[in-house]
């Protein structure tokens, strides 16, 4: 990825930073147990530590950010979005899900482990997602505690990622058109990346009624996210992609590019970023991060 | 199962109860949308009602009862401990896990639907029990709202139920003594037994400090529970229990039974219920059905 001038530089950083963070939390967050639950924990923190690009953490801290939140609570609060997104990944990449071998380069953890020990240990960072989020450390206010998990909740039962994943599943059999796709992944991807906007707004203090630009802003990017991750997968290089790509094709399931074309999908892509900083339009500076992200999306190589 | 005198008659209608109304929230808080996700909700649906004894919602319910919560709040506090418990069950029937055909004298969610359906749904009934937990017709106190999170969390992840359940799967080829079985059974079943209870508590909003003589009460049921379950296992009659029985042994693994002898752990199981109604001896006539339920647990034959 090619990441140019101040924009560039402010999100690399911001990229490195929140990656060390993430996996500094998980570590001290799951230390391995001395007993038989050792390999059940080692299969989490190998799934959770030093892998992803930690888009929803950081989206959740740069929000957060801007309204002065700590860093710390924010990381953890992006512990538990990401715990969400890790998880799935694992289930997802089950034998009877999407049979992957490959994740961020290594092996999956039903293949470095076993089928058994992978479901236990997404069930594991799904009920630690919300262990997490209930703690008075990552916010004092129960209150807003109670408001994380259920923004959190909402998001990856059956009416978001869980729900999308279902309809994704259906895809391989049935006929949808752009309208249906859309609402697709605006449950399977974009609902976990509102969800941390919205948490950080949460944790935040910013009441509902202040939240419509950073909802408009989640929406579109979620949008584009999941427009690139099916460009990705239709052009991308999976070595660098670090699993296997062109899967949508060979089970004859409809996407954004299929139902586009490449030039269109890429275009929408772009015209969404673009809506989406403009939402952002009533922040200053603070937002610089959130803009940044927007553009990295559909930038990004893997 | 015979039940005689008032306490069987207590205990009948607290079942039948019970059930009813477990079965009526899950109905009306699964409403079976109108697109592909169908059949990821009716997987949720077939699983979560209209079966299992709901030991765990009676658990919360008497607890909260015997300090005049709302009923309608108690009960849909059971509904989210009975979807980890369900969500557990169909996870653990999976192909890779104990591989099970039958469940309530049915066929398991993988055999009625399939694999990747049965994954997602109990990953969707995951995420209900949290939402269930944060909306606030449950709990109208945030304070309620996220110590009851906390508490379910707690008990269903690493260091609760899913901790168990992979000490249970170390059990076919570690030897276990009766010191690690008790641990293992502590996680695996106690953890979410004694959440049932500790909910009931919040809810009733009873101080940490009082809650002593309810979390002795829950740990020797818990383990009670589980002693009569390997009992059952070992001569139970699979009609009845409407699932595979003896499987335990087949795997080679080491249960109560196993380490103590039929009659010895006959012996310890009545001897842990008269010691958990000893723990209620503080309490009068409101805390009759706690102990009606912790004779239930030794009596029942499934």
């Amino acid at each position: 990825m090619q990441l140019v001038g101040d924009r560039g530089q402010l999100l690399a950083e911001g990229l490195a930073r929140i990656q060390r963070e993430v996996d500094r939390t998980f570590d001290e967050l799951m230390p391995v147990p001395g007993d038989t639950r050792a390999r059940l924990v080692e299969a989490m923190r190998y799934a959770a530590i030093g892998g992803g690009k930690r888009v929803r953490p950081l989206l959740l801290c740069a929000t957060a950010g801007m309204y002065g939140v700590s860093r710390e609570a924010a990381v953890r609060c992006g512990c538990a979005v990401e715990a969400i997104h890790v998880y799935s990944l694992i289930h997802d990449d089950l034998p009877c899900m999407d049979d992957d071998d490959l994740r961020h380069g290594k092996a999956t953890v039903h293949r470095r482990f076993d089928e058994a020990t992978a479901v236990l240990a997404g069930d594991s960072l799904h009920a630690f997602a919300f262990e997490i989020l209930s703690m008075p450390e990552t916010a004092s206010d129960p209150f807003v505690r109670a408001e994380l998990v259920a923004t959190l909740a909402a998001a990856s039962g059956m009416g978001g990622m869980a729900g999308g994943q279902m309809m994704d599943m259906a895809a391989a059999t049935q006929e949808y058109d752009l309208h249906a796709i859309t609402r697709l992944q605006q449950l399977k991807t974009g609902a976990l990346l509102s969800a941390a906007v919205e948490m950080g707004a949460v944790l935040g203090r910013v009441p509902g009624e202040g939240r419509a630009a950073l909802r408009n802003y989640a929406r579109d990017i979620g949008l584009a996210f999941q427009i690139a991750d099916d460009l990705l997968d239709h052009e991308g290089d999976e070595s660098k992609a670090g699993k296997a790509l062109r899967k949508d094709a060979e089970q004859g399931k409809q996407t954004f590019v299929t139902l586009m074309g490449i030039d269109k999908a890429r275009h929408q892509a772009r015209a969404l970023v673009e809506q989406a900083v403009g939402h952002l339009a009533p922040y200053g500076a603070e937002a610089d991060m959130l803009r940044a992200l927007a553009r990295f999306i559909v930038e990004r190589d893997r």
